[in-house]
């Protein structure tokens, strides 16, 4: 019997979308979900909000807020949390290498970037740095640098970025079910999987 | 033996101080934590960021998305909706009002307000529904409605928006404990009511 499928779009910049990642995964499975990773760019969809940064940079006092509350949420999973200098980080090539590496490693490689940016405090446009975590998510470094950096990855990250769009995602972590039904941030995953097992028609 | 005390910062035009509204008594009440209702206004500290309205107009997106989980939440809740209309409402002279109400009548006022606005989409700047919500409230509309125009309340109400902001407050809800810890967002309340009785020394 088939199961529902949900679609997480991630943006590897943002913040909430670290602790999201780290157990999505974990959530979706307890839950019988199908998950499809759907690495993302927020920096298209903010530009046309007028923004050239992140929110939480326009308005310090919120951005204040959320590295506080970031901090407890890490805290209370068990997570290690280190703020990234300069924030935001630049996260395109990371979401090339997602775009272009096989199904199965993206959700290792995608944990292991969250891991080093706001785990570690480590930067992630470092070719180096994205070596070794390609390597951990068992593929080639080398060829998925190749891969990531040709025009293929290039054009499905952009078609990533229109289907977000045209889904109404307008933030990171961002969960979307079959039938449309859109649920934004770290505090809705698992209201998505209810949606996702309540609309599901078994097949 | 004391209790903790959280204060409940509220904005009568806010979506998300809805819900947040209408169960944090009953939470902090099974918790042990006693409560302040705190009317305060958004206005001033949007102005402050260049905002002339709400954020969810000036990024119809994330609008849209708003209304829609809005809409799940008092499903989910059994709460009635209504998306009114102008958006945001006019929440100044029902702020007054509730500056100028004795402590045991502001919930029972503050509860009428929203549900009229998000229950029933009435607009909360007219007098004669303000009186009437008043006198639910077990007030005298004539003296309170006078009461809250005065110099005592108008000045009460600026001195709780200095508060906010003093304490870092940006949205509504809000919640903020003895320490100045600061949870934002009606999906906050718990952890606020945690964070009260974790950090609470009795005397």
């Amino acid at each position: 019997m088939s199961r529902p499928v949900v679609q997480f779009w991630y943006e590897f910049a943002s913040t909430y979308s670290y602790p999201a990642a780290m157990r999505i995964e974990d959530l979706a499975e307890r839950r019988g979900v199908e998950l499809r990773w759907r690495p993302f760019l927020l920096g298209p969809i903010f530009a046309e909000a007028g923004w050239t940064t992140s929110p939480f940079n326009l308005l310090p006092v919120k951005g204040a807020y959320m590295w506080r509350d970031l901090e407890r949420i890490c805290a209370s999973s068990g997570l290690p949390f280190t703020r990234p200098d300069p924030f935001p980080q630049n996260g395109l090539k990371a979401a090339r290498i997602a775009t272009a590496l096989a199904p199965e490693q993206v959700p290792l490689f995608s944990r292991a970037v969250y891991l080093a940016e706001f785990g570690e405090g480590w930067r992630i446009d470092d070719e180096k740095m994205l070596a070794t975590l390609i390597t951990r998510a068992g593929a080639n470094a080398e060829e998925i640098l190749t891969l990531s950096a040709g025009n293929e990855a290039k054009a499905r990250l952009r078609a990533s970025v229109e289907e977000a769009k045209a889904l109404g995602i307008f933030g990171a972590p961002s969960v979307t079910c079959a039938d449309g039904e859109l649920f934004w941030g770290n505090d809705r995953l698992e209201q998505a999987m209810d949606h996702a097992l309540a609309t599901h028609i078994p097949q």
